[in-house]
């Protein structure tokens, strides 16, 4: 498994943070995952939609970075899906001005015949049916991974919860599955969603870290500490695309789902040390690995 | 330096959890914190004050864990330090109900002549004022800590300012030192107040883990992961607790304050799987070093 589908958003986002704000730029949670695991990978693959207003210098940025953007549809007659936030102090919570779904309620998640292949999926947050209908046509997969929000879980619960059962793991925040499972312990909600072929769940918490959880083990991780965070935009995305880029080249059993938990973490340190994918696009693998020993000073137990 | 000096309060707790409720339960900051601290240490100097109505079985209770009780003044004619409050479903925050100072308004912090040689010294969450007089009496002091609470930052936040100056150490929470300095990146608000003698700041997150953080360096510890907690009363005194014994054992270097963070929160993850010190008291060394291999396994960086 040494590429990896990608499944999501492909936004513009206006957002402002503390740190400055910017007008139309490149977001949504397939692009900050695709930007996150081509550092790693010499391929991605790439499903999601965009309008008309798409700007083909970004078509020129994913093909530079080896995203395969067969799966890149592009509406002439509409738009992108474009979200407009900000952020205050308290950079854990994104605070939506308006949301223009677009071209995304046009979201044909039929795969392209060379996408068909696929071993190894992450689906970032979309519609839960969509990511049912994914997963059904990928017959080679081993190994799928899902990403959702707070919006699916109080519109569609039902669809969602049926998503999960037929993924390997699933990415979700700490609030998100108390509000899903309605249990406050996140080690006793993990394992209640363990049904299905559901194996994993990753408890993203923000700047307090990572947990990967399974039916016997535990592995937590606390975030890269960072004096200065310049928009959090996207970094659940990138440590899910780190993450996935990692097990891509390494496999999937316990130890390197652990060593993938870290590099998600590390992945996600620079996604948010600038706008957008802006800090993200312009590191490579060594940068991590630079980080990586400064983390694991930071988090050696004697 | 192989014994230590607690002061802070001592306290009947009523107090009501998810879990259940009791009345009248030893509690209070520096009780916590000594019978954390008497799980490694042989001698503790408990410098504290109570009521004509503490019950003598208590008294026998501390005696029998090595805490020095020379220091703990008991005031006939009034009562215990008495709080009575619970916690919803959020074990994170506490809501008082009742909060009778009693005695603790006549707390003396005059050392007696047997404590008067202590090196090393954890003043629990106590008036500001009363912290720094204890430092003044204190010059064979080499270590001194200081926890303290939201009540205090909003009430003597001058007063609190200057007895951090004097403390090597400072245990605060996140939401605390949010407060305390205005400032919302925890690394450069802990690093704000390093002036006077103050070179370590540890923020306890509750749940999240813990941070040591020095001018130059950083430590980062999760919480040990719990399936159910009782009663989250005294967690962080018992977090200081078995930090500071740690380190009256084995020294002040940074190696062995980064062991203390570790030994600290395996401490506080016995203290809040049962009401007031039940479980705490129950323990020993032994429990902690076996809960260590486990907390090595889920936190160990390949």
């Amino acid at each position: 498994m040494t590429k990896l589908l990608i499944a999501g958003t492909v936004a513009y986002d206006s957002l402002r943070t503390p740190q400055g704000e910017r007008p139309r730029i490149l977001g949504g949670s397939a692009l900050h995952a695709a930007v996150a695991a081509s550092i790693l990978l010499k391929q991605v693959d790439l499903l999601s939609v965009v309008g008309g207003d798409f700007e083909p210098q970004y078509l020129d940025f994913l093909r530079e970075r080896g995203v395969d953007l067969h799966g890149l549809k592009i509406i002439k007659e509409s738009k992108t899906f474009a979200w407009n936030g900000f952020y205050e102090k308290d950079l854990n919570t994104a605070h939506t001005v308006q949301t223009d779904l677009n071209a995304l309620t046009q979201f044909d998640p039929a795969l392209p015949p060379e996408y068909l292949d696929n071993e190894l999926v992450f689906l970032g947050n979309i519609d839960p049916i969509l990511q049912t209908k994914i997963f059904a046509q990928l017959p080679a997969r081993k190994f799928g991974a899902l990403d959702t929000m707070n919006y699916w879980i109080a519109s569609q619960k039902e669809d969602l919860l049926k998503a999960i059962t037929l993924a390997d793991l699933l990415f979700i925040n700490d609030a998100e599955i108390r509000q899903l499972t309605g249990e406050d312990n996140l080690f006793r909600a993990a394992r209640g969603l363990l049904t299905g072929r559901l194996r994993y769940v990753i408890i993203k918490k923000g700047e307090h870290g990572a947990m990967l959880i399974s039916a016997e083990r535990i592995a937590i991780v606390p975030s890269m500490p960072l004096d200065e965070i310049i928009d959090p935009t996207g970094a659940g995305d990138s440590f899910a695309g780190g993450f996935m880029s990692y097990i891509a080249e390494n496999g999937v059993d316990w130890d390197t789902l652990r060593a993938a938990l870290v590099y998600g973490t590390l992945t996600a340190s620079f996604n948010v040390q600038g706008f957008g994918c802006e800090r993200l696009a312009a590191i490579t693998k060594a940068d991590l690995d630079e980080r990586l020993k400064v983390f694991r000073e930071i988090t050696r137990i004697n």
